[in-house]
Formats: C-alpha cells, structure tokens, sequence
C-alpha cells in the first residue's frame, strides 16, 4: 500500500486509488491456512496482507509490511503547534540457522530496523527489543545475539532503549525470534514517496545482490560450496544520507530484503503507476551466488539482500547518486541497473544478456523460507 | 532498572545506583539454559535481565522490560530546540490459548502495550503491529484476532499504523505471537517515577486482581470451575488519565501483569528503596479467583492482571486518587491495599486477615507460564 505521508495524504490517497486499481485484481485469498509462502515477502505475501490484514487495519498511514510509517507528533510544550515529524516501523525475526557467515539474528534485528527508517527519509534513532526465547535455549546463545545487536547498535549510533522477553514451551518456538521496532526523525524536505518513480528515472543499487539469502540457506542446508558467501547484513543509514545528499530529488529508496530486487520493484511499479525495465547484464551478482542460483533453480533478483541500497533517482541526479554510492564503503560496487518506463504499467520487464526480455513477476511461493 | 527519564537523569542515577545496591546481591545467574520461569515477570527474569540484558544493552533509558523509555525527540523544524517527549514501549505476547474468557491474544497485545504507555505518564497514539504466524495457522483465526486489535485499538482511539508478519514452519512456533510497540505523547508536568514512592504514601489497586491469569489458566487446562472467570483485559489510559487529574502528585502508576500485584511491588519497593506494607483484607480477590487459587496454591498477588492499575499516592491526594478510580467504569472496585514505609527497605510485608505478617517475595518459578 502507498505510504501515507501525512502532509501530502490527499494526492497521495488519488494515487493510491490508482494503484489499488491494479492490484485488486490479486488480492484473492485461496488458502485457507497459512502457508510459508506466506511469509516471503512476495504473492502471497501480499495477497495475504490485502485479503486479511488491510481490511481491519485500516488507518491510512498503515503501510505494507516492512515499511515505515511516517507520524507527526505533537508535544505540549513550548509551542504545542509544532509538530516533530517520525518514522515508527517493527520487524520480526526468525532466520534459521541464528548464525550464519556474515551474522547473526541479533545483527539482522538491528540492521533492518535500521535500515527501514533509512529508507523512509528517516535519520534511525531509538530501537526497541522484544525476545521470544525457547525454553532450553543455551544462556551463551542469548549472551552472544544481544552482545551482537548491542554492537551493531553502537556501531550504527541508535539507542536500544526499552525492551521485553518472554519464553515459550520448548518445541513452541525456535531458538529464539527477535522483534526489533525502531522510530527516527525525519529528514527536513525529503521528497521520497514510494509512489513518486516516474517515466525516465533511473535504477540505483548499491552492489552485489543475492549474499544474505544465499548465505543463510548455505549455512541452514550445510550445502558445502567453494566460495564462501557471507551476508550483507550492514546498516544502511549514511549509505542513504549520502545519497539523499548528492541526489536531493531521488524518488524512492528500499532495501530489497524478502522477495529480492524483484518484488520490491515489482511494488514501485504498482505504487508508482509505472513500468519498470531492468538490463540483466548490468545487475551485480557475484559469481559465487550466480553459481549457487543456477545449481538451486533461483533468480537472485529474488533472494533477499540486508546490506543493500536500492534507489529510484531522476536522471538528471543519477550519475551523482551512483558516484555518492560508489565513495561509501557499503556501495563500492553500486550500479545504474535499469530506468522507469511508462508502460506496461505496474510491471517489471528483465531485459536478458542474449537480447530477449521476459517479465520479472514478484517472488512467488518461498524458496527460501525464513531468510529473515 | 529505574527508568531514565531525560530531564532529571543525574538524580535518577543516584538512585538507581543506591537501588543497585540492593539488586546486584541478586543477580546471579546459575542457569545455563532458558526456562520457563525467565518469562515469569518475577525473580527469575529479573536475574536474567542484569545478568545478561543489561550488561549489554547499556542505554541509560533502557528500563527492565515491560516498562517505557522516555524520550525526547527533535524535529528539524520549526525549531529544532523544541523537542517532543514521548514514550515508546514494545511486549511480545505469546498467551496460551489463543483465545480466552474475555478476549484473545490480539486485544491483550493491543491493550498491554496501550497500558504500558499509559502507566508512564503518556498519551498512547500509534503501535505497530508485529506477527509471527505458525504455518497450518488456520486463516480464519487470524482474521479474527487482527480483527479484535482493530477494535480494540479504534475503542482506545490509538492508531495501529505499521506492521509486519512472518511465518514459520509447523512446529516451530504455536499459532501466533504478536508484537505490539507503542509510542505515546508525555503528559506535561508529570511527575511520575519508579523510583519516587516516599514513606507514607498509600498504595491503591483500581479492582478485583487475578482475574487474566486465572481465566488464562482454566481455559488452557480447559478446568471446569463452578465460576466463570473473565481477563479483565482492558486499555487503562482514560483511567490513568482519571488519576493524574484528580492526584496531580501520584509517584507511580504501574499494571501489575506478569508476577502481579506482589512482583510489582516488590520493583517499587527496589526502586525507591523504601518498603511496602499491605493489608490482605483490604485487597479485592473475586471468591472465584480465591478458590481457584486455594486449588492451585498459588497467591493471588501473584497473578498477572490487564485491566488494573497499581498507584501509589502521596497521603493528602489518596482520597482524590480513589474517587477518581471509582468514579471510571474499570474502576468502581477500587480500593486503598496498604502504604509506603521506611523499612525494611526493598521489601514488601502482607499483614494477613488471622493478624500475622509475612514477606510477600516476587513471583518465584512460573505456575501460570504464557499467561500473555
């Protein structure tokens, strides 16, 4: 659903319609049990989230899983009129295994929720932490994930400030699932709206795509591989500032976790009203996950990313977008991957290395169930 | 740990450091692995908290988990000296049964968080909503909790505005857990503080205790009690709101769920380092929660409670404080349970009915585990 930013609500409730319009036609529920396809991110994901979620959570600033919701809050003192401008978001975690090359849940936790409020225009200050630990869990094991999500706090200067732990039954959870919900302020005059992409702009990601999930389901299957492939799980805030900064009027920025670069394209597309054309040849994916993607039937346009910077940026900025990207050291290998194009509407269009094109859907079912 | 309160930090902290002084003799940890008893709310999650929890997560606002952080944010405009402070508090809830006597895990998330918000001296206003789905969950029963949160969350008149949901394999979870955090807006001029309860102030319950847990429990061991026992599951904001207007004094306002009435006595007692004496008579225990406990053999001060609010008050404003509870419909059974007093510091003395005394200790082990 279009993110509901409070002060443009009523141009952005026309072209919520608009799209609305497109995806409607999706949102019918067949099943009548969850599946974990469910839980990927992608179809099913979506349609779930329509048919059931958005229909009772129906307050307008309520937004697709993963995003922020961007508030204004007002205090009583000293001028109850002006309003301080938030982003308030919460993630669940669940990866399996809870260690895996690169991190670990806790770090995970911490770096997404981050990442979310940077991806909304946000500058991430404040997390919570609620733990949901199973009995028999290993004290070590619960010392090293909070030690982990403490430093990857520190690391990014946000403040782990109120938390809760609860325990289930052993076998009525899984090690331990981590909710980590994060609030930021908002960046004075930002102009990212997820449904703002329009004819012309260019694609933006901040490099290599594919390392976190691939990581995690090598670790989770012991699938012994040459190369080792390590997440990307990193925070994404000044990666974000600094494009904010040499690209003032990018459009959209996300970080591409469930459901890959393809879904959350396929999202802007529909949000946005607009088309969405991608260069094959022009998105890096290391040979290592290439290769692992061919052996396990996955385009790694659908394998989650946690580390990487995806950006809708008008033309005329691009080049100085892919430059800021380029001098962090989290976008050393960032690439201009594809543009916005007016149709075919709400769809994303791969154009292969052999010079054919195929339609790049949204990820449908999950082959990779709990990446995250 | 006392809540860090922004504006009056470095006294806080002398306290803190003197409650410290009291706590650390209990914070041993001789457990290698997650029980259940560190979900209790009482001694044991306590232990687990400063043994492995606070070392890490050093944030001078982080408080022990139930409780709110307060914070004070700064927008970029008009002027950015002018901060907002608010609360912002996250609980997982992993009750079991899903469904219960008098609500259901969506409106105990929904009200729990709201009530966490409102016992800090805030307005509640916007939660997020975190799932995490058991696959197989049938549909239907998550369309009927979301559709409980909508409602308890429009009767509360907060906004759920953001969300997330992830599933898991059959077996690796049990239905569906639920992660609410809220952010709310400080009362001006509050003076609340965990750690401010001063020798003869009195202690004030705002009804019947024991009610959630007892509910929780006979519907999970699907006991057949001549009685039906109903959670008092409620949001408690316009109730405390009720209180600070009529007792602009109150020191503390807290809801005793997990480890109840006796646990969180036992924190204030710790916090402020004073001691609590309570007169059993005078605490109200429906006959059907009494006898049930008298099966069980557990106390009704320590069973958990959504939908009652502990306060202690200065002596010349108790009058007002219990008009002003009597006066609200979750209210009306409200009643003075005893006083603040000097010594023996940290601790809580119950006068029983037959005129002995004895230490009322935190919960200890967990009788009632997943009770929310």
């Amino acid at each position: 659903m279009t993110s509901g930013i409070e002060r443009s609500l009523p141009g952005q409730l026309q072209r919520m319609a608009r799209a609305e319009g497109v995806r409607r036609t999706r949102a019918i529920l067949r099943d009548s049990h969850i599946t974990l396809s469910h839980g990927s991110g992608g179809k099913a994901s979506h349609t779930l989230f329509e048919a059931v979620i958005a229909p009772a959570f129906t307050d307008p600033i309520l937004d697709m899983p993963d995003d922020s919701a961007v508030l204004t809050v007002h205090g009583a003192t000293p001028d109850p009129r002006a309003g301080v401008s938030l982003a308030f978001t919460t993630d669940s975690y669940v990866v399996s295994p809870l260690f895996f090359p690169g991190g670990n849940i806790g770090t995970l936790a911490v770096n997404g929720t981050i990442n979310d409020l940077a991806v909304a225009g946000a500058i991430p200050q404040f997390l919570s932490v609620g733990l949901i630990l199973e009995e028999g869990l290993a004290i070590d094991v619960l010392r090293r994930v909070i030690e982990s999500m403490a430093a990857a706090a520190a690391t990014a200067g946000v403040r782990i400030v109120t938390g809760d732990t609860k325990v289930v039954h052993r076998g009525k959870a899984d090690g331990i699932f981590v909710n980590t919900s994060g609030i930021g302020v908002m960046r004075e005059g930002c102009a990212l709206a997820p449904d703002s992409a329009r004819p012309g702009d260019q694609v933006l990601v901040s490099g290599y795509i594919g390392d976190h999930g691939m990581a995690v389901m090598l670790a989770r299957e012991a699938l012994d591989m040459e190369a080792e492939i390590e997440s990307d799980s990193a925070a994404l805030h000044t990666l974000a500032a600094a494009v904010l900064n040499a690209a003032p009027g990018t459009r959209v920025l996300r970080d591409p976790t469930r459901g890959g670069v393809a879904t959350t394209l396929n999202e802007i597309a529909v949000q946005s009203g607009v088309g969405v054309t991608i260069d094959e040849g022009t998105v890096p994916v290391r040979p290592a996950v290439r290769g692992a993607c061919e052996m396990l039937g996955i385009d790694p346009l659908h394998i989650a990313n946690e580390g990487k910077l995806l950006a809708i940026v008008p033309s005329d900025e691009a080049h100085a977008a892919l430059e800021s990207m380029r001098a962090h050291p989290l976008g050393v290998d960032a690439a201009i991957i594809g543009r916005i194009v007016a149709t075919p509407e709400g769809m994303v269009v791969l154009r292969t290395t052999v010079g054919g094109s195929r339609v790049l859907d949204m990820l449908v079912g999950d082959p990779l169930p709990r990446i995250c």
